[in-house]
C-alpha cells in the first residue's frame, strides 16, 4: 500500500471522522474509476441532490493478475498527469488472480468490506460483476453509497484500442505515475462523456 | 409474461408459501442462466451447506434491447431443449433498452425488487454491472439468496462465436423455444464446467 502523493498531508488540517474515501474495484481496464472521482468532487454526478464530495483517499482493490496491475499504473498515471494529484491514492494488491471460486469470493469481499467505511463510495464500476455484488453488499451494510460510472460503448472502444497500443511502454506508465508525465499521453484515456450515478 | 411450460401445475400440488423462484438478470448473452438452475436443482453449488433446491418458476428480467432478446429466445430454447422442461419460465421484459441514467436504474432496480421474495435464487450473471448491483442489493434487502455462475474465459469464448453463428436462425431458436427442438441444436450453448457460487 502506497501512497504517491500525500502533500496535503502538511497543508490541510485532517478531521479524521470526516474523512471521505472512495474505494474502487479495478479489473483490466482503468476505466471509470478517475471519471467517477472527478464527478464526485465537482458534484457533477446524478443523485437526488448531488453535491461536491471532498474525497479525500482513493482505494483501489484489485486482483494480482498480470493485466489488472497493468491497469493500476494506468490508473495511477491518470491521477498523476491528468488532474488528480491532489487526492493520495492507494494501490490494495489482493493474492488472488480472479475469481474462480466461492473461497476467492468470500476473500475479495473480507477485503473490500474491511476498507469501507459509513459515508464512504464505493465504486463497483471496474472488475468481474462478482466483484461489484461483493462492493455493493459490502457497502450497504457500512452505510456507505455505491456509485458506477458509464462510458459510451464507442469511447469504451476507442479507450481499449488506445490501452493495447500502451501495452509496450509500461516502465513509461510507470515514470508517469511517479510524476514524470512528459514521456507519455495518458489522459486521452479519460472519457469526456462519462456518467457517474449513485446506486443506493 | 408467459409460461411456456407449467404442466407441473395439474401434477404437483403446490404450496404457495413454499414456492422457490430464480430471478435473473439477462444481458445479450445466455450464460449462466439455466447452468445456474441445473446447478440448483441438484445441489451442485458452492455453498457453506449446499443442497438440492426445488425450483418452481424461473424469472427472466432484460431490456427491450434487440439483441437482449435474441438472447432470451436462446434461454427459452435452452430451457425447452436440453433438460428444463419441468419449470415454468417468464420473460419479464422492461422498457428501457439499456441503463444510460439513474432513472433507467432506478426503473430496473424496482422491477427486480418487486419480483423478489424472501428465500428466492437472485442469479446476477447476465447483464449490466449496475444491473447485477440492482439486483443484489434488491436481493440482501428481500432476504433472497444471490448467485452467480463463472464460465471459464476459452468456453465463454466459444459459446458467444456459435451465438453468432445463431443470429440469421431466430425462427429456428423461436420454434425450439416452442418445443420444436428437432430443427436446431442449441444445447452446445450450455458450458459443462460452469460453477455456481453462492454469493450472500
Amino acid at each position: 500500500m502506497s501512497p504517491f502523493n500525500n502533500q496535503k498531508d502538511i497543508n490541510v488540517p485532517i478531521t479524521i471522522s470526516h474523512m471521505v474515501r472512495l474505494i474502487a474495484t479495478l479489473g483490466t481496464s482503468p476505466g471509470g474509476i478517475f471519471e467517477s472521482y472527478k464527478n464526485l468532487i465537482n458534484g457533477t454526478y446524478e443523485e437526488d441532490n448531488p453535491e461536491k464530495i471532498r474525497v479525500d483517499e482513493v482505494y483501489v482493490i484489485r486482483t494480482a493478475d498480470k493485466s489488472v496491475e497493468f491497469a493500476w499504473k494506468l490508473v495511477k498515471a491518470i491521477f498523476v498527469c491528468c488532474g488528480g494529484r491532489d487526492v493520495a491514492i492507494y494501490d490494495i494488491p489482493l493474492s488472488i488472480t480472479d475469481i474462480y471460486s466461492r473461497k476467492d469470493y468470500l476473500l475479495f469481499k473480507k477485503e473490500v468490506e474491511n476498507k469501507i467505511r459509513e459515508g464512504d463510495f464505493v465504486d463497483i464500476t471496474g472488475g468481474r460483476k462478482s466483484m461489484a455484488a461483493a462492493a455493493a453488499l459490502s457497502a450497504m451494510r457500512k452505510r456507505a453509497k455505491t456509485i458506477t460510472t458509464i462510458i459510451p460503448q464507442p469511447e469504451y472502444n476507442r479507450i481499449q484500442k488506445e490501452i493495447e497500443g500502451l501495452k509496450s511502454r509500461e516502465a513509461e506508465i510507470e515514470s508517469a505515475g511517479d510524476g514524470r508525465c512528459e514521456g507519455i499521453s495518458v489522459c486521452s484515456l479519460v472519457s469526456k462523456s462519462a456518467l457517474t450515478i449513485m446506486l443506493t
